[in-house]
């Protein structure tokens, strides 16, 4: 049986809880082949925790998840790049600007996963969901760089990628006019990102692009 | 025991379901003293189906439930104004524009529901919620205010009012980063509506204006 | 030659400047049936000084502009309601919670500019506009509901309505993704609707209007 | 005196102008050493009329620009990616997905303007102005992948990115609440575009990156 690493953040930016580790807990406890790891919200040790498990887990597809406060729909990132330019300080007090995340690594990476297979599957199952070609550059565009850069190096059987995901239902109380997605929706829309990984090899060959 | 009429809307502008109908449905079914009506998104004959339905019913609260694809949480509204100006047909094919919903009525009527308790129930519960100023001058409008002057000259001791809901997620797919909500969400937002209807007589005195 | 009041507010919520009064102070030193005039953000004391100057005045036509920092277009208010609600204090300190702006009077009026065919002037001018349902319940509503209620009582012959109009291109820069207009469109954008008011006595019957 | 060489676009998406080139024009109008070419908005064929006019002109800085419809402000992208993913035919009828730009060439580039110091610059002028992580998959990343990719590997000393531009007022007028911009303010943004480039050998040190 495959094995899949899920993880999620610690909270960050003043709310009290992580979209993205409430719902990898719950996929976890329902999946036998799947651990969650909730990562700190921190440049570096976001990776360290990462690597760590990743040699101790030697999964066969690796999925970070994170928070994308403000979005309405399950983003699949496709590119990752090599770059740390913070806004806001992380978990741990730190905020570099225009610093690379790994120094002589390549510009960008794309994702492995098929990206577009699960934006399809997500939508068949009635989930909005969309390609994303921007995972930021704070926390989240760091960890997947890192992600796949290691994988790329270390794993290459591996397949690894990154899903933003919208604000929990209570988060959206405060946050006038915020989209919002409800757990169990979110829990269901991780299993199906996972069961199409694990099911196409390749991804499909249709349009889903941005014209900007 | 106290009487609710909840209405919603049959499908319109090419959605196939109307969130509205699909909510006040199972919101009914669970409910003994809730009876749910399906009204057409036709001007006057929404009215003449609702009001058929009230005498016939004779109900202490009327909430009729609308679909606003597009915004994000649920949204109590607070104001009717006496105006058609119909931007697409209606489903039976009229297209009214700058004509009286009531002729020699008042320019418009405010909800007689607890607007702002139902916000602060709603978002205690974890459900995004937010008053509005404004139904628009299209079927939803139409049917708020001839509710309320229905109400206010026929039936002074019922109390109505109108509340708008997001797309549910299915109909999220076919709209590219439209915020959604699940079925099971919207239903017990409608029912927490009924409820603090049902036990408060008046409304909190707190600020939930609009700048603009 | 028929007389205008052309107002605009003083600066409130933290801006340097309110963009309805630079327009409507350009506007007035080129037109010379134009008389501008800046009210306080606050009320009661904006409808104070309104009043008074209509008195003195006597204009034929009042159009009061006001700051909607997030739109992307001038936004012909088409309704005023009778209901303050201030989420923020105003410039003297006062915030009004659910009461009305003129007690005993109807709850709304319409706006009695040709709106319609300002719209579409503007829009025939390369203007982005579009007509509102809503001009909030903070100052600017208690504004334009203490006009049309004023002119109806004491003068029914004077036209009046309100405007709301985007931040200036400076504002903008302190409010990241804000939609903005340079001043010298807006100050075009005003005299356009002044313009139309003076030589349409009636507004289009065309379709215009919000499904929510 | 150093060279520029600044594109835009013929119109697309059913657009009659496209604001990218009716602004490149009019500053190479105003400008000596600024010279203005207009590309087509087809894949491929853009780069090879792109790379003949640099070969030509052998400019010491190349800004593109391109419409991106719906945005508020000037975009200064930072990235181009090595993928073209096209939602729509462009012009020629060409709808790439997931092709290389350049086989064989690395997964991104970053512009090598000083990205930062043309984002203050433009809000030091009262510019709404934003750095963007993405510049999409249509014909502007393309030509911005490109563009970058030849000076890498051609003309190493000369300076190259990509502006990102909002509709014109009159484009906004058919796109309901579309933000837009004047010609005349995206005139002098682009110019202080150029003119913080040709002063600027280095970029600021500050943070202006994305959450997500």
């Amino acid at each position: 049986m495959k094995k899949v690493l899920l993880t999620g953040f610690e909270p960050f930016n003043h709310e009290p809880i992580n979209p993205s580790w409430e719902v990898a807990k719950v996929v976890a406890e329902q999946s036998e082949n799947v651990v969650a790891v909730q990562l700190p919200c921190a440049f570096d040790r976001a990776l360290t925790e990462l690597f760590a498990n990743i040699e101790a887990i030697q999964p066969d597809v690796v999925i970070c998840i994170g928070q994308a406060g403000g979005v309405a729909n399950l983003q699949i990132e496709r590119v990752a790049i090599n770059l740390n330019d913070a806004t806001i300080p992380d978990n741990a007090g730190q905020q570099p600007i225009d610093t690379a995340v790994v120094p002589n690594a390549p510009n960008a990476y794309f994702a492995t996963l098929p990206c577009k297979a699960i934006v399809q599957a997500l939508k068949t199952a009635g989930i909005p969901a969309a390609l994303s070609l921007s995972a930021g550059s704070y926390v989240c565009n760091h960890t997947m760089f890192g992600l796949l850069d290691y994988l790329a190096k270390n794993a290459p059987n591996c397949r690894g990628g990154f899903i933003h995901i919208p604000f929990l239902l209570e988060q959206g109380v405060r946050h006038r006019n915020a989209p919002t997605m409800a757990l169990d929706t979110l829990v269901q829309g991780i299993q199906i990102a996972i069961q199409t990984t694990l099911t196409k090899e390749t991804d499909l060959h249709i349009a889903d692009g941005a014209i900007y």
